[in-house]
Parts: C-alpha cells; structure tokens; sequence
C-alpha cells in the first residue's frame, strides 16, 4: 500500500488529515514522496530505510501494548504466516542469538557520551581498562596515585 | 536505582520535576511506590512488570535512533556484557529463532479486531477457512451462491 487513495480507504480519515500525517512522515524522513506517473503527475509514497527500521519498534510496541492493555485480547497480531501461530517477538543479539536481558546485556557509553552520560553508565571498555595496567612512563609517584 | 535521590543526582533535573514524572510513571503502571522503612517513612520506585516489559521496546527505539540519529556516534549503546562488544539487536521469534521480517511474519486481525481492522488484515486463519469445506448442510442453492 503506498498510494494516497489506498491510505485513506484503508485508514478512513479525511483527505486534508492524511495530507498532513503524510506530509510530516515525510519531512521526518519515514517516508519518501516518489514520482510514479508523468503524464498526468501522481506520486506514492514508500518508507525509506529509516521508515523501514522502525519497524521492529512498532512491532515490540505492540506486543507490550497486546500483553498488557488488551485485556480482551489483542486487535491486531504479529504471526507466523507460514503456521499463523501468534508470535511474541523478542529483542535478541544476532551474534549470540540470545536474549538481551540482564545480566547478560546493559547500557554502556558510547563514543559521543557527554560526562553526564559517561558517569551514569561508565565508558565501553571500563571494566577492562582499569584491569589493563598503565604503560610505565605514565605511571606516578605512589604518593601521587595513593590520593586520586 | 530505585530512590529518589539516586534519580535526581542521576538526571540532574528540579525535585518538582523529577516527582512529576515519577508520579506519572505510577499512574501509568510503570513503576511501583514500595515502603521500604517505616520510621521514618521512606518509599524507592520499583518497575512493574508493565515496566519491565516496555524495556524491549525502549532498547529496539535506542538503536533505532543511535543508527539514524547520532552521525557523531552514539551515546549511549547496548553491549555484550561478558565481550563488551556491541549489539544491535534484531526482534526475533522466539519459536523458531529467526528474525522477525517479512515474508515469513506478518500482521493479522486478532480476536478483538473490529470489521475495518478485519478488513484491513484479513483474520488469523483467513487463508486456512477459505478453503475448508462448506458444510452440506449450511449449503446454498447455487443460484444464490453465485451472487454473493
């Protein structure tokens, strides 16, 4: 679906609404205005790759929203269309394959953490930089280190 | 962290403020007051399982952002604990293990969905009851059928 017609058929909202939510979607760089027809000009509208990678965030959104305010069951589902089972998605590391969860996964700084940012959760590599020994010409007098 | 204090040094915001959003968090089933001393009377603020829950999706709407809206770097990132490295996470099924992305996962219409919703997705199971068999009894005369 990418035709403004279509949106409203399947939305049912007023043209001059779905313009504006249209309009936004694309200033926000979700969906890009493309250029379907010349003669007479017709546009449509598609998601772009920022569009595209928002959707697992609906998605997670949704199966919070179906678990906890659905108590008479969930409007729409996300399904398996192979065996249409419903599907309770979870967020997981592709590396591992396993769920992030505590404690196996937390927040971290990273590269462009102010100080706030930093003291909150400490920088990437903390915990192995203060393992990792200081090279010899930096080191101080133990007068020095004994007070910081 | 779960006690006022801790949220305010952490955040760094006004005590009016930080009571605001904490009560609003309470009101929406977020997190929990809890007594934790009698005398004096002292609370913290514990998530709920709605809070806990929304986790999943506050992670997925972090790497969203830290990919289309931090070309300086991320902040803030989610990492591996055990290698450090980090993640950016996929929604998956956790039946299967594979990720949640079209063809093989879709919306439907759930049990609650009203008719636009219905008509909009298609019910769960849509495809498996269009072609299951009529039964004898509830069939039509097939000058009717062919109107319908």
């Amino acid at each position: 679906m990418t035709r403004f017609d279509e949106f409203q058929n399947s939305l049912g909202i007023a043209p001059n609404m779905l313009t504006r939510r249209l309009n936004s979607l694309v200033d926000a760089g979700l969906l890009e205005r493309r250029r379907y027809s010349e003669h007479p000009p017709r546009h449509d509208y598609v998601p772009t790759m920022r569009g595209r990678d928002l959707l697992p965030v609906i998605i997670a959104l949704l199966a919070w929203g179906n678990k906890h305010f659905a108590p008479e069951g969930p409007s729409v589902v996300l399904i398996n269309r192979k065996t249409g089972a419903a599907v309770d998605p979870i967020l997981s590391d592709p590396a591992t394959g396993r769920p992030v969860e505590e404690p196996d996964y937390t927040l971290a700084a990273g590269p462009a953490a102010g100080p706030r940012t930093r003291q909150r959760y400490g920088a990437i590599g903390d915990t192995a930089s203060s393992t990792r020994k200081r090279a010899p010409g930096r080191r101080r007098p133990a007068s020095t280190a004994r007070t910081r």
